[in-house]
C-alpha cells in the first residue's frame, strides 16, 4: 500500500473525492493493473478482491480526511516511514518475482514478456505516472518515468531481468536466494536513501562506466542531474 | 445513439471526415468500447453488430453533411430534442443495468469491478471525453469528468452502485422496480435540465450536506461552480 | 523493419537508450501490438517471438550507436533505402492481408472490426504515433495521423477496405491476385515518391472529385497542405 504524500493530491482530495479515490486506487494497484493489460486480463481484475480494495479505501480516507491529519503525522514519522518503506520494498520484489512467474505461465519462452511484466510489476504507478496525474488534471508530457528513471524503476527493470535469467535457468542459484538477496539488497539501499534524504543512485558509478562503452555516451549522468 | 452538436465537431467534419467519423463512433458507442476494455475484451467488439455502426453512420452523415443543415435543425428543434432526450436517458439506465450484470457474469463477487462497469456503461463518453478530444486535435489535460462530473455522470455513478447493491441482495427490492424507478427519475430529471436549460445538479443539496461531514470540505459546491 | 531516422530520436538515444529501445521496439512492432490490443489479446503477444524482438534490437543499436553513423549513412544511401522502401511495402500489405484475416478468424460477419483491423497492421505506428512520441516527452494533441493521413495511412485504410470487400466476397477476384496487385501499386507508388522526394498523395485528385460531392466541401485539399 503506497502512501502518496504528494502536492496537488491534497487540492484534489478537497475538491473531488472521487478523482482522488481513483488517483489513489491507481496509486495503489498501478502494478497489478498494468500486468494485467499487458498480459490482455482486464485491467480491473484485481479489484475483484474486495476486500483489499476496502482496506486501501481505509487508508486513503484516513491519510486525507482524518481529523489534524494525525494519520498522515504518524506515516510520514520518520521511525514508521523507514518500516513502511522497508515493508514496500519486500512486497516490491515479491510482485517482481510473482510478475515474472506469471507471464512465464502465459508465455513459456517469451523472455522479453517476462522481463517487461516483471518491470512492470515492480515499477507500476512510475511507468503509468504521466496518466496517473491526468486523473488530477496535472499534464506533464516533457518527462516520464521512461526519461528520467528513478531508483525504484531501475531497480525493478534490473530485478526483472535477473529473475527472468534465473525462470530461464541460466543463473546457478535457487529462485528462493536469489529473492532473498534482492530483497536484502532493496530494503538497505532504500532504508538509507530515505533515512539520508538522498537521491543518488547506486546503480551510478556501474552506468558511468558501462554507458560510455556501449552507448558511446555518459547517459547515466544525465539521468541523475536532470 | 448521441448528437454531437458541439463547437469544433463541424469543423473537424469538414476538414476531415475520417476522424470526425472515428469521434462520431466513439461518442456512439463509448460505453461499450469502455465496458469492454475494463472488463479485458476487444475493445472492436460491439462493432460486431454491423447494422448498429451503419445506422450510426447514417446518423453521422445526415447531422454534418445533410443540405442546409436539415437533419441537425430536427433533432435540435425543442419538442424533438425533448423526446430523443427522454430516449437516451431509458438506455442510459438500461446500459448501466446490463453493465452491471455483464460484470457479474465475468466476477461473481467483484462488486467493486459490476459499480465501476455500470458506471462507465452510464457514462462512457464522458469519462474518456479527454481522448476523444485528442482525435480532433483538442487537448485539455487540466479538466477532466472526473474532476468536474457532470450531472449524467454523477447520476450513472449514483446508479451504478445502487444496481449493485440491488445484485448484491442487499436491497430489498425486485431488480424490475429498481431499474423503473430509476428510469423515471433520470428521465423526468433530464428533461426537466434540457426544457430549462439548467445546469444545476439534484444531487446539490445531498452533496452540500454530506461533503462537509465526511470529507471536511464543501466539495460539492466547487463542482457545480467550476 | 522501420528505419526511424527523424530528428529527436538522437537526442533521447544518447540522453537515455531505455526510451530510445521502447520508442524503436513500438516503432517497428506498433501495427502487431494495436492489432493485437483491438482483438483484445495481450499487447505484449508479438514479443514472444524473442528472435524478432533481438534481430530488432540489434538493428536500433547499430543505427543509434554504430561507430561514425556507419549503419544509418549505409540504410540512407539511395539505393538501399529504395530496396528497403520497396520490402516495407511488400510486408505492409502482407499485414494489412494478415490483419484481415487475422479478425476474420474472431469475428466471422464483423466487416467493420477486419476493415479497421487491417488498417491498424497497416499503419500501426502512424495512428499511434503521439503516444510513441509521449515517450521520447513530445506531445503534440494538435495534430494526429486522423486529422492529417499521410499517403502509407491512406494507402493502408484503402487497402484494408479493399481486402475486407474481398473476403466477404464482394468482389470478383482472388485473395492473391488482389494482394499482387496491391502490394505492384504500393511498390511503385512509395519508390516513386521516395526518389522524387514527393509528398503529393496519387489519392488527391480522386479525394477532390469525391469530397466535394459526398462531404460539401473540398476536404482534400486541405489534407494535403497542412
Amino acid at each position: 500500500m503506497g502512501t502518496p504524500g504528494r502536492e496537488g493530491s491534497v487540492d484534489v482530495s478537497r475538491r473531488n473525492p472521487i478523482a482522488s479515490w481513483m488517483c489513489a486506487m491507481l496509486y495503489c494497484f498501478a502494478s497489478y493493473i498494468m500486468a494485467d493489460v499487458l498480459l490482455g486480463e482486464s485491467p480491473l481484475h484485481y479489484f475483484n478482491n474486495t476486500s483489499h480494495i476496502l482496506l486501501a479505501t481505509a487508508v486513503w480516507y484516513l491519510i486525507f480526511y482524518c481529523p489534524l491529519n494525525l494519520f498522515y503525522k504518524c506515516v510520514a514519522f520518520m521511525p514508521v516511514k523507514l518500516v513502511l518503506t522497508a515493508m514496500k520494498e519486500v512486497v516490491r520484489v515479491r510482485k517482481i518475482s510473482m510478475g515474472v512467474i506469471h507471464a512465464h505461465h502465459a508465455y513459456h519462452h517469451g523472455w522479453i514478456i517476462m522481463a517487461l511484466v516483471g518491470w512492470a510489476k515492480g515499477a507500476g504507478v512510475a511507468l503509468i505516472s504521466n496518466f496517473e496525474q491526468l486523473i488530477r488534471g496535472v499534464w506533464k508530457p516533457e518527462t516520464n518515468e521512461f526519461l528520467n528513471m528513478s531508483f525504484p524503476t531501475k531497480a525493478s527493470l534490473v530485478g526483472a531481468v535477473i529473475f527472468t535469467l534465473q525462470q530461464a535457468r541460466w543463473l546457478p542459484i535457487s529462485k528462493h536466494n536469489i529473492v532473498f538477496l534482492f530483497t536484502i539488497f532493496m530494503v538497505v539501499t532504500k532504508i538509507f536513501m530515505t533515512a539520508t534524504h538522498s537521491h543518488g543512485s547506486p546503480f551510478a558509478p556501474i552506468e558511468a562506466f558501462i554507458c560510455p562503452i556501449v552507448f558511446g555516451n555518459a547517459c547515466g549522468i544525465y539521468d541523475d542531474h536532470d
